[in-house]
């Protein structure tokens, strides 16, 4: 089954389209995994203490959300350390049949690209060793469709998918993504429609997503109808402003078509809610449920 | 010294602005160092292997070159022991007193990005270790100017740098870059002459550079003038078809201004010679040599 039916299978059994956001921010773990922030701890010991809490945050949520989505910036801290933690966090992350959305933002040139899209979706093969593999990754289309291709062999060979940038969710964006008339996340949108053409799935949907942020709901609703056939990761929920009206738009019947991810919101819960870190876990589940029934009521009412 | 001004140096001491690519393609490797294309070894052995080439490839170019550019996806292919040879490799190059430029192409969210500019060049200061921490790192702007500060805040406290891509070197460059008018590239160029204005050296240089085509002539000259205190980072000398004459106008007088990269040109020039792999290493040695002669007749005249 190739990633967008791999997908659909998923919100379909878990009844919603959460996308919980994996992103171990040094400053705001909570206390108990302190050990993190010490500097006068071996940088092994600082990336594990991360890692518990990734792997803790992963078991809280299992059977209640189809996929994750690490950030890698946050693992890269600890350098190789930091890497070993990531594999950790994605194998386990499989264990629990979630899907693993790998959020690197990575773009290059074509050979660069094939080796980003042989580390994270398609593996060297040692022998006796499972690879650490996302079942998708979001990709950074700036070099052009020659930075997608060798992602697009890569997919179809492994069943994986990828989202491409096209309108992130941070107030930034504007500064280049509305570039020229169509504009630059235009253009992107209707190159990412057409690379999906050949990775189909059964179900309507292909394997080539694009990411548009929850937080601007007039373009999202543009964007859906401009990429008909393309699975949406929609960012900005929750801790960057965006409401579930907002990101309604970005739903197709039946509650698919769109994951919507929130990071910090969930993870971090306890400190909007004023609890002391030693509820982080019960802050995060009351978060998670709020969301769960918020993206639910809003994805199944879509037409 | 700031980042600028430590590279002013580091091109007047070994006379030329040749940037040594470091981008060990598993399929590319000489045969002495097959061992990391071998699946039946661990992973951890076969990226041993691939970071010995490297090392081989930082020692022959000891005290020639100012700077070496090591590709992040192509050690990122063998996960967290691909991981820790890049520190490896990173820190060998420090010894041999070469810059480095992390090739990582990193580029999202603020908070994100402050913990890729902590990754990469500031570090976690874990007590005992040395953080293996590049002197400046290639940067992608598709997200604004909030993806960027948070890497001119590391800049300014830890005296190291960024290339932002404005124009790549590679063909599918035109399908998005060239978009609106001025073209997407012009802008980030005037973005990037704006973030530079904090970060100048005593010699006239910021410490925020720019990644413009060797393979795009006309474009070079017209960014360096819009640009005019930004270094450049040329990438498409050798094995991507630009040539010496190409380059010219990327220069100030006295050969300052821009370094050159090249890449499989040098590490995999055996290749292209027609010599047995087992002499990898005067192939390579022969081929930086008529880089830094052809690359310093030009950079030395310019005007």
């Amino acid at each position: 089954m190739n990633y967008a039916d791999r997908l659909h299978t998923a919100i379909e059994k878990t009844g919603n389209a959460c996308l919980l956001g994996i992103d171990p921010h040094l400053d705001l773990l909570p206390e108990q995994y302190g050990a993190a922030r010490d500097p006068s701890l071996p940088r092994a010991e600082r990336a594990a203490a991360m890692g518990d809490f990734c792997i803790a945050l992963l078991d809280l949520a299992k059977g209640r959300v189809p996929a994750v989505k690490p950030q890698s910036a946050f693992f890269e801290v600890f350098g190789a350390d930091g890497h070993a933690q990531w594999e950790r966090v994605v194998a386990h992350a499989k264990t629990l049949r979630m899907l693993v959305v790998g959020d690197v933002k990575r773009g290059d040139i074509a050979s660069t690209a094939a080796a980003y899209a042989r580390g994270l979706l398609q593996g060297t093969g040692c022998a006796g060793e499972a690879d650490h593999l996302c079942d998708a990754v979001t990709v950074n289309a700036f070099l052009g469709e020659e930075s997608i291709t060798p992602f697009l062999e890569v997919c179809e060979k492994t069943n994986t998918g990828i989202y491409v940038l096209v309108r992130t969710s941070n107030p930034g964006s504007a500064d280049f993504q509305l570039c020229g008339e169509p504009t630059l996340s235009e253009r992107i949108a209707d190159a990412v429609d057409r690379w999906g053409e050949g990775l189909m799935g059964v179900n309507g949907y292909s394997s080539v997503g694009a990411v548009v942020g929850a937080t601007h709901p007039a373009a999202l609703a543009k964007m859906r109808a401009r990429m008909p056939h393309t699975p949406l990761l929609l960012p900005g929920y929750g801790a960057q402003g965006a409401g579930a009206q907002d990101i309604a738009s970005g739903f197709h019947k039946g509650g698919q078509g769109a994951l919507v991810n929130s990071s910090r919101g969930i993870s971090f819960a306890y400190k909007k809610a004023g609890r002391p870190c030693t509820e982080w876990r019960e802050a995060a589940t009351d978060a998670l449920n709020v969301m769960i029934e918020e993206i639910g009521s809003v994805a199944h009412t879509a037409v």
